[in-house]
């Protein structure tokens, strides 16, 4: 068993305006898949990509929105999405704080 | 794409005093893993019990206990729990609010 808080996890700039911390990996042993918390500051976004797996988020702090094939929906605490593989997809911060989230991702086999 | 806010799924009564929603499933396009968020009341507990799939948690919020292999480790709101295949494990509230949890789980192959 790991313990931590997500807080003693380094962050890395993902991309400018955004932090990522990888709180649960193959390094603690997992064997499946990973959790990732990202933190988008006030005014950013996630680029719009698109990957062959899914994304499972939930939002954790702030308002913004997620982008996909069917256009805009808002998000904020308590928001679950789930991102099909290959569906063009980017989260956008509409708010005063960051907006935080987990997403958790397929590890390769 | 699938948005939702946790509190739209029906919870379940998991357990005496524990609450358990499934927020993203294969019915949602799932292909890897589900996304649960459970909460146990001040004062419950999730039974010690063990299996051979890995548990990624990260707690929302409350405060409790959750028990491993190697004794109590205190968590709250922020806090990250990797529970490897076949570990016993369970989770203790020992505060006043509800201990919010997510949790995720392998889907089988």
């Amino acid at each position: 068993m790991r313990v931590k808080n997500y807080l003693e996890v380094k962050a890395t700039q993902e991309l400018p305006g955004v932090l990522k911390r990888e709180v649960i990996t193959a390094q603690d042993g997992a064997p499946n898949f990973k959790m990732r918390v990202f933190e988008v500051e006030p005014g950013g976004a996630t680029p719009n990509h698109t990957h062959a797996w899914e994304h499972e988020v939930f939002v954790l702090a702030g308002e913004g929105m997620v982008v996909g094939e069917g256009g805009e929906t808002p998000v904020a605490e308590g928001s679950v999405v789930f991102v099909a593989p290959d569906e063009p997809h980017c989260f956008i911060n509409k708010g005063d704080e960051p907006l935080r989230f987990i997403c958790l991702i397929p590890l390769p086999k």
